[in-house]
């Protein structure tokens, strides 16, 4: 008796990964690569290729059998017709069929999606956002990412672009986003932006990674606890705004900036209860994601098992 | 061969209207009347009923049928247990079980709505944002309201409070909103908003209302069209919100401010475009709304058409 797997991938500027996800999202088989998008998109393909293809043989090997292939890829991407747009963190990727690609060499039915909202979907069906009926993801990492699941269901919008809270605008006249626009969210509570916060105020070009201005600030320095405040405030507004606009039942905080929790969520959930109506306010629950790196594969499994008539809102 | 009717209700802090609708969402008979809402909830409660009554006669002396009714009313509404929590345009209203109250009095079936999301839900069905999947209704008037329909279906979120973009932050070091809060949107593109502003910009203290200064700005009053170009520029954050978060199709503009459109909305749109990504904003088309001061009537009614079957997505 094979248990049924789908195939699960989460494709980032940084990192490739597969997994094999069954029916109750356990994640069964894995592999983890560098993505080295420098190289390119064809060499990118061949080592999603070559990872699904070891994925399945893994799945093949415990007796397994797969279900079909579900891509979760950074950038923008259009579901309906299975093709990456454009992606900001995969040079070179311009309106490429991914979709057909993969099914052509793998001989699996393959759905592709942006990764992001794969990985709200998993939260919600796994993780932080479990038995909840609607939930924003807010990951804070590189860059800052989001996504929407409403009813139960991945809110993907017309063009599979909703959830894109990075550039939502904290302050009109304030600080410039690599964007070029003015007062985006992502260019105050992603990593980069508290690390470019953490340089400004302390007033010299310190070679300091995100990890080291948490360690400063853990250490009690000034600059650095200012900026993850600063961070937290934006962010505040920005779930003022989910608030007001959404109703939503959870606010789910991920990515690499998770572990500093205690120095920006104070100042955020502050923020937040100044700025959204009370009822909205006092429902929403401000919770950390559970899934870790392994939200993107488990959700984009997810949304094949939804299909499947698993991964039910409740499950 | 009667005509089977629901009778819609909108209920403001100005005016009540109530409407009988039919299936495919004409108004067969209207009911105008001043809320008076000074004078009390049980006042108010008893002119509904009045109103319900006498549109219900209208519609058994056109030989029709009367199906329910829907109330939709201003303030904080709890849709499940049929009371209006709070309203902060009906004085004492706390706590109020409207919809049992009116049912007990009329003996139909009775649901409660939120005014905005009824109307949401109306400009969605029978005007503006008819044919689409995804819709924003943003009302302009002596506040700002708001509503969303997704997949084709009201987004109530968690308790009926989703599509509240008034007191979205649009500058968090701008202006005082009656809120109490910062740089909320409804204290720069609201009626008021625009009146105050245009004040503040004339140095003096003139008696002058919204209808005076849209007046003086078509005359070229270079002050009147600042105030309309700054609410504008406001209101095109909020949709840059809208539009990164949601990745509507439409944007459905109403409410009283809605004859001075080509004095706001080029500023508006321009700002949209600046704040919020490519694919979306090509996609969103922003549109005036078509029922005017229908919408909130048709709507409510059009919620129970849903349930029965009619009203459908496409209807």
């Amino acid at each position: 008796m094979g248990q049924e797997i789908v195939i699960g991938m989460d494709l980032g500027g940084t990192n490739l990964r597969v997994a094999g996800v069954a029916a109750n999202g356990e994640v069964v088989a894995l592999r983890r690569e560098e993505t080295a998008a420098r190289e390119g998109p064809e060499a990118v393909i061949g080592r999603i290729v070559g990872a699904v293809r070891h994925v399945a043989g893994l799945v093949a090997a415990a007796g397994g059998s797969v279900r079909g292939v579900v891509l979760g890829a950074a950038g923008i991407v259009s579901s309906g017709e299975g093709v990456v747009v454009s992606s900001p963190n995969l040079p070179g990727w311009r309106d490429i069929p991914l979709r057909d690609r993969v099914a052509g060499e793998v001989g699996l039915p393959v759905l592709l999606e942006n990764d992001a909202n794969a990985a709200a979907f998993g939260e919600h069906w796994r993780g932080a956002g479990r038995g909840c009926s609607s939930m924003a993801l807010v990951t804070l990492g590189t860059g800052v990412g989001g996504g929407l699941v409403l009813g139960g269901e991945l809110w993907r919008g017309a063009d599979g672009m909703a959830g894109e809270i990075r550039h939502l605008t904290i302050d009109p006249g304030g600080r410039t986003c690599r964007c070029g626009n003015i007062g985006c969210l992502e260019t105050y509570a992603s990593a980069t932006g508290i690390v470019d916060r953490y340089r400004e105020l302390a007033g010299l070009e310190p070679s300091v990674g995100a990890d080291g201005v948490h360690g400063l600030a853990l250490e009690g320095d000034a600059n650095a606890r200012q900026a993850f405040r600063e961070a937290g405030r934006a962010l505040g507004i920005a779930f003022a705004a989910l608030v007001n606009l959404l109703n939503p039942e959870r606010i789910v905080v991920g990515g690499g900036v998770l572990p500093a929790w205690d120095l920006f969520m104070p100042a955020a959930e502050q923020e937040l209860r100044r700025r959204a109506f009370v009822a909205p306010v006092s429902r929403v629950r401000l919770v950390a994601a559970a899934l870790g790196d392994l939200a993107g594969v488990t959700g984009a499994a997810g949304l094949l098992w939804r299909r499947c008539g698993a991964a039910g809102p409740r499950g």
